[in-house]
């Protein structure tokens, strides 16, 4: 293995906001160091409304892909919700790692990131 | 399995100063895929004192909760003192998972992120 | 359980410089949710130089302690070096957490935040 | 045991700009708490190109090291890309952790850290 199938992100949230020229945004960055292609699945939860989604991707072998949730073209034309606390999970038929990271420039110019959590 | 039931914060802290109209916070951010509510018992730490709680809350199913925790609404009331070091637990009846963000505006624009440790 | 006796953390700096007169500073932040006082010892790693320690501190029931590394009088009188990459382990006698985080003002206002790895 | 063989981290980014006299980076923070040397190997991932690597290091027994990725002379001479998403896999003959942070001076002064997946 080298990975896991399943991954959690509880803390997402597009900023409505940017300073700087520095476009407030977040990536759900995952790492499929396999021989196989791995077909993701995005599903995005949020606080008031039914679940988003599925959205699926393909991850190639041996690739990364910082996918940028801030753009409807990377997730199949689904455009999230800014301003608005989300959450999501992402399912792989083949073991994947993923981290989730932001940046907001709304007051600052500030970073975060976190490994999933991955079952 | 989505998640586990119980988990742990142990850095949280909410600072006493903010600047540039941004409100210091921190936020539980909270995620149930699942198809059944999650009845979920907040307790929170201190150096120098008893716990604080418990503070009951219900997470409906297939949905995050963004849990302000400098809010006592929505804490059922209880008001958590700011400049003071403390930590929580999570518990809760279904699987669930759980990531603490701060954004701590005291002397500039900084947000942190961890996933909580969960058994 | 709730927590585990041996923990990790890889990444840690204090920053020699500071500025608008906060701190850089790091603090281990430990949280022992159990009725025993947990007895626990750190071990501070170094690039070119042989540990330092071990430092034996006392976690009290049901508490959490943000231990300040930058703070010789929180690590019995020892004094980390400023300015060089370290790190540390710590082991328990009793289930705890631990998160790291740093707050570096050298250039701005940054705080990070990770869970130390357990086992 | 005391840490895993093989880590991964996804979201890793070396920034093209940098700002205010601190040089934007990143460091891959191992420590090796063991009395053996660690033999560890990086392969780098991208999204649109074949792995470059390994790159072959050695951690000494109870040492840490801070390994500068924007750093060739650290790499073996390898220099990688700036401005571009990458993610890097370690292996390693003997247990270590694994930490990943960075420092982006871009648009500010931001850091920020994660553990590392492990398995």
């Amino acid at each position: 293995m080298a990975g896991k199938r399943h991954w959690f992100v509880p803390d997402a949230f597009l900023p409505a906001e940017s300073t700087g020229g520095f476009a407030s945004h977040e990536a759900a960055c995952l790492l499929n160091v396999g021989d196989r292609d791995a077909h993701v699945r995005f599903t995005f939860y949020f606080e008031d409304r039914d679940p988003l989604g599925p959205v699926d991707l393909v991850l190639g072998a041996r690739r990364t892909w910082h996918v940028r949730l801030d753009d409807p073209a990377a997730l199949g034309g689904l455009e999230l919700p800014r301003g608005v606390p989300y959450a999501y999970e992402v399912e792989s038929d083949e073991p994947v790692v993923l981290q989730h990271s932001r940046l907001d420039t709304s007051g600052g110019y500030s970073l975060f990131t976190s490994l999933a959590y991955g079952e």
